[in-house]
């Protein structure tokens, strides 16, 4: 039996792409798909009365050692992009038209994504700086762009946000199977437990 | 040559709770040697101006589901106390004043505090209800309870806060170790990492 594994993180998150390089290397085992969903965690704090960690005193500082350090024991690289923290509509609407055409190139679009902005520190706000990653993945890079305004795509990715409102999701990464929730980057050893075991 | 490791913790602090079960199974190899020192977050957030967990919407509830989880993979026992959160000015004073007779004490009766509030579900606000606690530690109960109304330490524990704060201390259980701050029970696997490889 295949097993789904929801992965709800938010593209202009530190700790989301920490998540996506860990989850090329694993993939929680041959029955498993990870079911990627980019949303807005700023819809979410809005409702949480979170702040983002960038700003809440001495956690934001802990948070940018702690993200270099932990790509450095994941040995993937790191870099803070300079407009940190980006809105990552355009990102999140356009991953989800690349998920319409075909969620494999739409997974290889988000780990693009993720690169370019947290491992070469890119800009990728703008719907034509994904061009080059929207060609990366095999996808048309005029269509994805185009999606980045269609409300269609405004419209889904909107609910993507409402319904992770709904089922109480507060933070980036967060994984979603059997019904539970795993919050954290550092709860991934957790998650792959309660895969391998069933649960506890 | 030995090696410190300062474990900051609150008392009233369900992840320090299993921080501490989890360093009764390990600790960190025969050099190393952790120095427990009880906070209270409240005056940290005051400066951070985070809340407590358990009052973020979402959050609260699943940090309770978590936690629940947590304690039955470890394999210890948990019970939500009814005064969470509760003020640990009490037992954090009487700990100080155990560590000034016994560092060892002081770390029993510390396992013992946290079983008591965390395993058991008991109130340990109150200096009384420390007594059985300082008993089973082989503290002298009455001179506890004394501890907890003697300015000596009341200041030593505003000077613990104060201190943690400096150190950009911002949640609990923080452990420091070669000067790398590592905050959040689900850290410790990089804690021990790092122990062992001498960092990354």
């Amino acid at each position: 039996m295949s097993r789904e594994v929801e992965f709800f993180f938010d593209f202009s998150s530190p700790y989301g792409y920490l998540a996506a390089c860990r989850l090329s290397a694993w993939q929680g085992g041959p029955d498993c798909r990870f079911l990627w969903r980019p949303i807005l965690l700023g819809a979410v704090f809005k409702i949480t009365g979170q702040k983002p960690l960038a700003m809440v005193p001495f956690k934001g500082d802990y948070m940018l050692h702690d993200v270099a350090r932990s790509a450095r024991r994941l040995g993937v690289s790191w870099q803070m992009p300079a407009n940190f923290p980006f809105p990552a509509v355009a990102a999140s609407r356009a991953f989800y038209w690349a998920d319409d055409q075909d969620p494999a190139k739409a997974v290889r679009f988000a780990r693009a994504c993720y690169r370019q902005a947290f491992g070469e520190g890119a800009d990728i706000t703008a719907p034509e700086s994904l061009a080059p990653l929207a060609d990366e993945a095999g996808l048309d890079a005029a269509a994805l762009a185009a999606a980045c305004q269609d409300q269609v795509y405004k419209d889904r990715l909107r609910a993507a946000c409402d319904q992770a409102i709904e089922r109480e999701i507060f933070g980036s990464p967060t994984f979603v199977v059997d019904g539970e929730r795993f919050w954290g980057f550092d709860r991934m050893d957790d998650l792959a437990a309660w895969i391998e075991s069933g649960g506890w």
